[in-house]
């Protein structure tokens, strides 16, 4: 591997000279900016090795640099050769501060496409050049095709609104900021917006392009002529025009004057550029799908609920079989539940990919099984799964910690994973005002760990799609994200957790919606979580003294609720096994 | 009135022709931007007649608002000539907007001595002209003269650091951020920096000035040569220089080529315009006195505890007092209050307005009790006392909310107090990580009035100065605030409450000081408060049943330590009717 990459190394540098460039820029990132990337775009694992999912090299003449976080710091030590790149910590040793140490008078290039207006600017004070066209992709030579998966309609029965009415209300608020059209670039965006789903990327239904939403309702989606069958063509209808993405320079260039929106913390710099250079006066926002998209209309509510069904009878259909099960390892027990998953309708594949960490593995927060890694799950120990499905009508995402037995696990185990359930229940029974947001929650989840001393290094809740990326966004629950309210019709994650480095990790997680909640006297809206995961937590790993009257009320309610909605979909074994698991406690 | 203030406009008018200006903005604020102005300040209760004490107007040529918020709506329709204002809702109802659609054109005119950078910033798009002088003072025949009070020295004893030692510290965090001077406005910060205290203003023991603190650990003080005794200079030291104000503008100038930091958030815009002007180069960056005087020295803690020891034997006197009282009234009860603080020793004036309010004066949460609005205390309603005390080792701030009996509390009511209790008791008992700020606490405080519906406008907790101003940032406890870290050291409020309009209020404050919370094998430092305030909750309003077991405990311990600490410092009946009081509940 070594040779090949200082000749990959050393071929990047003599492409940047012929270009009159002293060094390049290469994050890991492809021109849609989100969190996968297809191998076409892996530049970042094709220069130097490594294959983390979130880094950034820089190349200059004598020296190169490979950042990633500390999620990879092994990985990145394991993957790339230090003769050629010094090896940072992304957080503690900033790209920028080691660019502006050795960039002093250089003119350092980057891929527009590849980095935001706001990605850009951390850069400040270094003497930056776009390129035309990306110097890796001039030397890969056997660089993978980019993906053409077909665009498929995504049909209304399942986003419970069409294309054509999303279109007429966003258009409604572009005239209403007196903006002429957006720029869309987040293809969950446009698999919203235009009701479409792909296979470009694992995990994520996206169909990769951008659009442009005019203030008239009508829209142009940039979008390579293999992917657009008819019938996406017959879907779209005469308001919309697909045109192949060669043509987005003229298009941009055509909106001279005009007033566009454009989001500069996740659309590519060359969008500004070229709409500077256009003549566009630029109105600058957050991506307008973001939030209508973030609130599921009762259709996608139901879907969810459908889904969450499905993926629990799935689930306990697993426990059940892992209750009984011998000598099976991280990756076999992950293959059973997909294989369990796969059994439900309208089920299209994981929502990414499941965590399965056994004992000490459970603690490595982002652990991701491979064959290397592989361990076998042992008796009496903790097992940690984190998983989710992608269907048709929804996406899931569940964690479960598990004793394996048939021992008991130790009273410190029991009262940390009972100190997170408390958390857990706690987030899932509260009640809020409009207003408030997922970051003024977070300590919910965590005041039992807390007095403690304990803590975990991770947001407690992510927004979910509707068969769209399982990480969405404008909400969170967390205290580093923006605040963003929340609202009626918001899918998050409630994932409390607790992992100690080396011996066990625990994390209990169930997706939620944000309900209206209802008091007849109240002076403003309040808002509740209703739980949409249907799958009980393991009663082996719970100790009932440590939980207040209130929170056991909420789990036995729970487990009651969970017996009642699955029964009828269970055979036995997995029927009975689900009957003592949900006992009252 | 009327006419008297309509003169005073048309003078305004006149004055402003004469200079050429078409407008003038008239903030609510004197050249220190605090939260208290001097009566020679008040210039918009002056040419208005509004004597809120939140406000701006904006006088045009041939049309004039004044602003105010929510608090003040009926005092502002009071005090001022509708023929001659128009009045409005400063939230709802901007300025500015105002403004640009009266001011398309116009030179509108501002003194750079009564606005901030960042206060300026909201009338971007209005041609803003800064006045050589207030053309208000120039008609303000009968003005007022500034306040004069003697600067005094605040003793080691109480401030528990040299000033020397404390100008050292800070000179070397200019230093290491490359700064080579700091201007400082907020009088606080002087009283805090300098150990020095005064009598300027109401409440506040400031004497009004501003400083320069250079990097070599030497400063300027800018002053009324009349409040500057003897003593004082030789407390202030050789490095120390006291200047007349007079001498700033030539100060300034000589800071040519230097790094100056300022505050644009909080210091007037005339040293950001003389700086620029001096060709100094600006340092933007939060007052660099705010976040040390937030952090109390060993000094200041145990000075917070004595003082409250002697605040709450004020307190008990006076609630054993008003439980026997008959025929009083809000402002007899507030003034008999008074007369119990200034029993105890180094007392030196009330901390701000005591917000004496029975029954439907409760729910007004900023109530200040006027011989107009005074009312009787009656017998079975609610009174709710607000109140601090100013003493040389600390500054105190306590609400109490009291049942005058002798019947019984409502089952609504009983059940409201407990709901505020029970968020005050979570607050109190919290244990969290640093890094936490105190929006993301706030919640604790009110989840069990979410519960049920209710919730309350205001923030949770502010910051409490040490014998300075009672509210002190950087820190806060509330979401609508800039999140600062919670700190060891910090004193804050602990205040949830609940208004129901027209019938009563409910508020129960404590102060607390953040202490470490010490953990053996905790990975990261936590922390937790120590209650200072010292006073029973009345038990006629608490419903046991709506505690937790946690909560209740938390309560029994409380009254019980309030018992310990004030017992030995009472005599009967006041200690006998604490020992009722503070009874296990």
């Amino acid at each position: 591997m070594s040779s090949e990459h200082k000749n990959r190394l050393a071929a990047l540098r003599a492409c940047l000279a012929a270009t009159g460039l002293d060094g390049f820029i290469i994050p890991r990132a492809d021109e849609y900016l989100g969190e996968y990337v297809p191998p076409c775009a892996d530049r970042l694992a094709w220069i130097t090795g490594f294959t983390g999912s979130a880094g950034l090299a820089i190349v200059l003449a004598g020296e190169a640099a490979v950042f990633s976080d500390g999620r990879y710091t092994l990985q990145l030590q394991q993957e790339t050769d230090p003769d050629l790149w010094e090896r940072r910590h992304i957080i503690e040793d900033k790209p920028e501060a080691w660019l502006r140490a050795h960039a002093e008078g250089k003119r350092i290039g980057y891929d527009p496409w590849l980095i935001s207006p706001e990605g850009l600017k951390r850069f400040a004070g270094v003497e930056l050049v776009p390129v035309q066209s990306n110097p890796i992709d001039e030397i890969w030579a056997d660089r993978p095709a980019p993906p053409l998966a077909p665009a498929v309609p995504h049909p209304e029965e399942y986003a419970g609104e069409s294309a054509a009415a999303k279109r007429a209300r966003l258009a409604a608020k572009l005239r209403e900021a007196g903006q002429n059209a957006a720029i869309l670039t987040d293809p969950a965006s446009l698999a919203w917006l235009f009701n479409i789903r792909g296979a470009d990327l694992e995990f994520c239904p996206f169909a990769l392009g951008y659009a442009l939403l005019r203030d008239d309702a009508s829209a142009l989606i940039f979008m390579a002529p293999e992917k657009v069958t008819p019938a996406l063509r017959a879907h779209l209808g005469p308001e919309v025009t697909v045109l192949d993405r060669a043509a987005l320079p003229a298009e941009i260039a055509a909106l001279k004057d005009k007033t566009v929106h454009l989001d500069p913390a996740t659309q590519p710099v060359w969008f500004e550029a070229a709409l500077r250079e256009a003549g566009a006066n630029i109105a600058a926002g957050p991506d307008p799908v973001a939030l209508p998209r973030a609130l599921k209309n009762p259709t996608e509510q139901a879907g969810a609920r459908a889904a969450h069904l499905r993926d629990g009878v799935a689930m306990v259909k697993f426990l059940a079989w892992l209750s009984q099960a011998q000598g099976e390892t991280e990756l076999s027990a992950a293959a059973k539940l997909l294989q369990f998953r796969a059994q439900g309708e309208l089920f299209k594949g994981e929502s990414f990919a499941a965590i399965s960490g056994a004992g000490e593995h459970g603690a490595i927060i982002h652990y991701r099984v491979t064959p290397e890694s592989d361990r076998a799950i042992r008796p009496n120990e903790v097992y940690l799964i984190d998983s989710g499905g992608q269907y048709l009508d929804g996406t899931t995402d569940i964690t479960r910690t598990i004793w394996t037995g048939p021992g008991e696990a130790t009273p410190e185990i029991r009262a940390n994973v009972t100190r997170v359930l408390a958390g857990h229940i706690a987030l899932a029974r509260a009640v809020f005002p409009a207003g408030v947001a997922g970051g003024h929650l977070d300590a919910f989840a965590r005041a039992e760990l807390w007095r403690a001393g304990l803590d975990y290094d991770h947001g407690t809740g992510h927004g979910v799609g509707s068969y769209l990326s399982v990480h969405e966004g404008p909400a969170s629950i967390s205290r580093a994200a923006k605040p963003v309210p929340l609202a009626a019709g918001m899918i998050l994650s409630n994932e409390p957790g607790y992992y100690l480095p080396g011996a066990y990790g625990i994390r209990l997680e169930n997706l939620v919606l944000v309900q209206p909640a209802l008091f007849p006297k109240a002076l403003k809206p309040f808002l509740r979580f209703e739980t949409l995961t249907l799958v009980p937590f393991d009663r082996a790993l719970i100790e009932p003294a440590l939980l207040s009257p209130e929170a056991l009320d909420w789990l036995n309610a729970y487990h009651a609720h969970v017996y009642e909605a699955l029964a009828p979909q269970l055979d036995n074994p997995a029927r009975a096994w689900l009957e003592a698991a949900t006992a009252p406690i």
